[in-house]
């Protein structure tokens, strides 16, 4: 039962806009998080243009003062990804950490109404902010490490070589972020339009209304040709059914209306 | 033959890191931002708190004065979506526009190497920087609706009720956002490894190398409880067939590599 821990209101993080699909909840906010494959990260703008900074990343929520955090518990977030210097010497020169601003969005529909207007996406997308500095310790640095690649593909940090070596440690640069709130949207369901257009038969015997369903989908694993293993591991080919049985059946079953037959499994 | 446009380096847009990757063509970044559902876009921190903002948003790249521009030519980006009234409010109230960075990132693969640090994505990335003002002019306006609305699926805008009445014009708010510099990165191709780990049998005996191709799939058009129309419209089950096809292509011949022969088609 307990209680479920949120992210605090604060005008940095509060949603204004369709306030009755904001959340605040940790698990919710951290799964969206976890389970986009590109994060964007901003950066203030530096001394010499009025620009702030986007870059995409690879990251992970993870404690490694508690490992065996849940979701539901506060979390830092872990990124390595395609990191210009520029964010690296940023995060290295700021004592207290570099501020940034982390999103994850994901489109899980698109809601086609009877107007311009009325259409949407069903969508989820999380917002962090904090401060990231550099993982200097390498003990934490290898435990992100492998966080991070087991995101990728559960199963893939034993699958591949490791440990890094040397070189590889010192080549790779981790930043943790440390959360000071976040925020997240869900917009799930179907169609809605306003009276004057749904009480319109010239309307609505003319305009299609639904919802294109939009997922993520894993094609199948395509061999290197210095590939030397003979079958496909099982904790890829269970990663790839896995995921698209998740995707397709989340941005289906997200429309909340009965589903053809044929579409149900 | 003519030339290719592209955007000025500038230190803002500089691709520092795996330069190779990087380009600065006009219709090369152009098309990433126009086939990405959801952009993310950021803002510089306001007065009470350290942190940029980003928020995803809906847009298009188009010319107004010159609509018949190609996307290899100078292009205004148009942005139309989960619009805070905080960016509302800061366009608004910057006579020069605000600065804002413009992001979009694609996933095209999982490139599975022998090591943790070899891994990567197969993806498209594009960054723009420019100075965002509110759509003021009527003309304009629906214009920029109309381009936003086809880029979710083409043939939407005639296809459902428009124009856009007296209400929904002014509830609606469109930025329109000035670019000055641009940048983009593609990553395509396979696994690359290094000569320690490819020439050491005991590793590529055990660890299969490759890549899971990754796409963006529409699924089957699901019509709301209140639609009327008996069939779903051929514009929309072409735009899912042929958006399909599109992405599911790309992502398997990104990797560059022969397809088995059932993954031709």
């Amino acid at each position: 039962m307990g209680r479920t821990l949120t992210y605090p209101k604060q005008p940095s993080n509060t949603v204004n806009r369709y306030k009755h699909r904001a959340t605040y909840d940790l698990q919710t906010i951290h799964t969206i998080i976890n389970t986009t494959q590109v994060l964007h990260v901003s950066f203030p703008p530096g001394p010499n243009t009025p620009f702030p900074a986007i870059i995409p990343m690879i990251g992970q929520m993870g404690s490694h003062a508690y490992p065996s955090s849940g979701p539901d518990e506060p979390l830092d977030c872990y990124l390595h990804g395609y990191v210009s210097s520029r964010i690296m010497n940023l995060a290295r020169e700021s004592p207290d950490g570099l501020p940034v601003c982390i999103a994850a969005s994901k489109v899980d529909g698109l809601i086609l109404s009877l107007t311009p207007n009325s259409h949407s996406y069903n969508y989820r997308s999380a917002v962090l902010h904090g401060y990231a500095s550099l993982v200097e310790e390498e003990e934490e640095k290898v435990w992100a490490m492998r966080l991070i690649t087991e995101s990728v593909v559960e199963g893939r940090w034993e699958g591949s070589r490791v440990p890094p070596d040397r070189a590889e440690m010192s080549s790779t640069v981790i930043l943790r972020v440390r959360v000071v709130d976040g925020s997240g949207k869900i917009r799930d369901g179907g169609v809605s339009d306003e009276k004057k257009d749904t009480g319109n038969e010239d309307v609505t015997g003319r305009v299609w209304t639904g919802v294109v369903p939009v997922w993520e989908t894993f094609g199948n694993p395509i061999p290197d040709p210095g590939n030397r293993v003979a079958e496909v591991p099982e904790y890829i080919t269970r990663f790839v059914e896995g995921m698209n049985e998740v995707n397709s059946r989340y941005a289906r079953e997200a429309v909340k209306v009965p589903l053809p037959t044929e579409e149900q499994h």
